[in-house]
């Protein structure tokens, strides 16, 4: 499809996501897409992203259940980053049990912790 | 410093950088710092970044004036992506001279512009 062509995927055949919650407007995760992740993100309407560490892809949510309801997909001026705007099922998007996974914050030369686990991780993935 | 060594720098030294506007909220860029970059961000609380196109420290404003004044630097569950939150100066962060980068959304299989030129870019860059 033609708008997929304009991705240039270069050579690792990915592209950096940002997704952002619909709602708080907060950044939630930075993730990485190849073609079949980002084509299925549309066609489903939920966030499908290439786990790197993985190598396969990963429908986020697959295993807590706190899927990705996309909003809006939108792409950069030079076609090197996508942004989703999503709605969070469960509010949840870090595996740690956070909102979002930018909960540590640089203040005074260290990273801190601002913002409080909201469910114990081993609830969130106990199928495991 | 420690909380620079907190970050693995990887093969390449980069770290994808989301900046987000500190007022409006809306995300403006993804681009990338080395820890050299990160370290002037901090310092100056303006945002420099690592231009891979040109292979060079870039201080976001240098041609344009649009400055980012750093309000916020928050790093992910897995230290490789930092999230800055910005006051942007002109209200303009792209070089089309738009607010933001993703300024294109995926409607009906086709990357539409949505959003306005605030400015006309050949008034940006005229310095150039």
């Amino acid at each position: 499809m033609s708008w997929l062509d304009e991705v240039p995927w270069g050579k690792d055949g990915l592209i950096a996501v940002v997704t952002q919650d619909f709602s708080s407007q907060r950044v939630l995760t930075v993730a990485w897409m190849n073609r079949e992740a980002l084509e299925k993100t549309v066609q489903t309407s939920q966030a499908t992203y290439w786990s790197r560490s993985r190598q396969r892809l990963w429908r986020k949510g697959e295993e807590s259940g706190n899927v990705q309801q996309v909003r809006e997909v939108r792409i950069d001026c030079d076609s090197d980053a996508i942004l989703l705007k999503v709605e969070q099922t469960g509010g949840i998007a870090c595996h740690t049990g956070r909102a979002s996974c930018f909960y540590r914050k640089l203040e005074n030369g260290n990273w801190i912790e601002v913002d409080p686990v909201l469910k114990d991780p081993s609830l969130i993935y106990r199928k495991k």
